[in-house]
């Protein structure tokens, strides 16, 4: 066990969605899994449940993604998975706001900012020097950190003066970084999710029961995980930073 | 004079950069000037400068970029111009940071925070409320918002993670504002200076005449002046959202 | 005379668009006008009316953009302005289609390559030398060479596979010239027209007074001409390689 | 073997790049082969190399990627696997060049539009037939077209002119076409290549063993078959348009 490597993924919303999506796949891959988010018991029933299924998993719940409290958490995984190196770690907390510009409040523009910079640029530090303590593995790798991005990564809109600013920033950290630890064979990437992700509370927002069948105009978060492991997988001469993710019908 | 339109400048540096030549070149218009920046001192000197040149202009310091301080300057100026249309805003505040990753405090990440997403929000809410009290202009314009990019803004690189996140976030809500408001007639731009610019603070740093007296090779504030006066000037046909602006030597 | 600049304009549709208005401002500002594109009449027609205003100008037309074609209409401009410097160019010619793509046919294809790529080629190699015979003038510039773009310049979308093709070449074009030619003192820009144009043909097209008499919603071709005369007289120091144009009320 | 699905790739060059790994992977994946493109004997001797291993695979040679060319490729290709359903096109075929723009010549032009253009819009017009011709598989697709691009597909350079063009308007096409007939389950992709690809012509050329074997420096045409076997695989829920690619050190 002391040498199974650790795979430390924050922001997993109710559980149902990306990040959780990501944490099976890759228990189930080998990795030991360290999560981190708001919302402790969803956390620990995510925990519970790859353990249940033969996986490891543990859970790091914080009540902010600000320095202080993603450098607990971290300091905590490493202490929990002490000698197993950190090998894979997404950052996946969003706090999507789509709202007129006048509305936005200057609490959501610190809770935006809180999500996608201060704690983005806290959980990369800890993540890049967990990386570069690892030796190159077989595929020429010290470590993947993989950051969710969304439509407004790439565009701002009538109502995402907030988020998309959020998101353009977390964007501009992971190209930074992607350049800057490339040449220290850590592997950076960015993916763009353009469409609606069916999870527990899309479904509940939406209540749109042909929505949720319909796999050509939602995104499935078990895909996405698919292609988060195709990223970690890449060998070192065939990297990606940035891709698109969308379902089959999505006009964009 | 109760009719003079009001041009708002925030970030001026010293005094001898992009926001102080906007400031000069606005007065020549016939905007009365009101100036918001830390640094009491050159704030004060510009000023005078151009009221003694036969210009408007008075300031309003503030010791930061946060909500607090750029609300109070923003009622004040409203205080001091009262009656008066607001019909030009510059967000040009920058924090610049160029280090490695790793070197980048929690202090690095709040102040380019700070600079780029709080006060800008801050500032764009102020500008925008002032602009829809306005009656459209004979360009037909309720008021210009401009704010001064960089090639982080489009680009993150390996020494910055945090300038390019911040610059990058004050582009996307540039370009939320310009969709948003646009059918108000309220135009929004972007500009991207990419390049050096040849300032009190680049000419000390540089210490490099040949840099200085070569115009190819550095980009001179009072071009980017003249740029920004013809974004304000452009009919509501036709409007620029966003540019780039170098000199003409630039490596790009 | 012998001193007076001349401007170039390539593609003039049936002069009343973006071509023509950049003709008559820059007669207007003292340049001597060579106008080449198909449709002799209406060619003549601008000539005529250019010159009654007391500037001067002269067609040239061609029966295609290919290469033999631009290169023999440019040397009868060198021909007929002999000794006078070539000093602004603007590439305006288009081909916009917009088909399903089955049915595009190879016509279409070729139609579109050679108006945005090998006629841009052409035009662009004649006017590059001429411009590298000129002094660098006040302004620090040998020449001024600029390309209209659309929307499709930079996003291909359901009906525009031909056309955008053409347009992205176009722009991939403009980017090379400005960073090869920019250290020669040659300025080239590329301006993103995003929305409709107001022009005969579009005016016949739409039958739509009020779209025609609202100037929030669509482009005038003098505000676009006006735009290119900015970046004309943009110093050395200062210069734009893009910029987009759009109507106040444009959806983008 | 009536129902084993065919991939058609054209653009093979010497049949030690990125084409020809694709072949390969698609050959042991269990699709048929036709490969398309100049050079019959390197053509020739792949697809023996395939079908010796156990593959199945067919050499369509064509001297020019012109409309006529590939229609004919083609045609023989749907008579070669008659009644297989084509369900992986592969559009791989360039020509770069580098060179001053002014030693560009129009037979340069007219290749890089020929390969780029043309001969990619008849090879997307035919592929996009097939693809509405069969069933949507178990993926939820009718088939997947990938395009091939470079650095070059989204930045022009002092020696790329002529190879932006062309590789930008690829770009184009395949944004269209992924937009057009994604919602005919039609999977279109573009990936960013961006560094060099280590093949027999990059080894001849170079002649640098040290580049040669640091996997770190260069592509290896391998794992970018990985990832496009990766893009073959995507559910319609999870669909990839673009990605780059590109080794560890690369400098971006």
């Amino acid at each position: 066990m002391a040498n199974t490597p650790v795979a430390v993924i924050a922001g997993l919303g109710s559980g149902s969605g990306t990040g959780a999506a990501a944490a099976r796949l890759l228990a189930k891959e080998g990795y030991a899994i360290a999560l981190i988010a708001r919302g402790a018991d969803s956390l620990k029933a995510l925990a519970d449940e790859i353990n249940a299924a033969g996986g490891t998993a543990a859970p790091f719940p914080v009540s902010s993604y600000n320095t202080t409290d993603i450098n607990t958490a971290y300091a905590q995984i490493r202490a929990h998975y002490q000698g197993q190196p950190i090998r894979v770690a997404l950052y996946n907390a969003t706090h999507p706001i789509w709202k007129p510009f006048l509305d936005i409040t200057p609490d959501d523009v610190e809770t935006v900012t809180e999500t996608n910079i201060e704690g983005a640029f806290a959980f990369s530090k800890n993540v890049i020097q967990s990386f570069q303590a690892n030796e190159v593995d077989e595929k020429g790798k010290r470590g993947s950190l993989i950051f969710t991005g969304a439509t407004a990564s790439v565009r701002g809109n009538v109502t995402t003066s907030a988020f998309s600013a959020g998101k353009h920033a977390l964007r501009a950290l992971s190209q930074s970084l992607a350049k800057e630890f490339g040449k220290q064979n850590i592997h950076v990437s960015h993916a763009i999710i353009d469409g609606g992700i069916l999870t527990n509370s899309s479904r509940k927002r939406r209540n749109d029961p042909e929505w949720e069948q319909n796999e050509d105009v939602r995104l499935a978060p078990d895909g996405i995980a698919e292609t988060y492991l195709h990223l970690v997988k890449q060998p070192r001469s065939t990297w990606t930073w940035e891709l698109d993710l969308r379902p089959a019908h999505e006009k964009w």
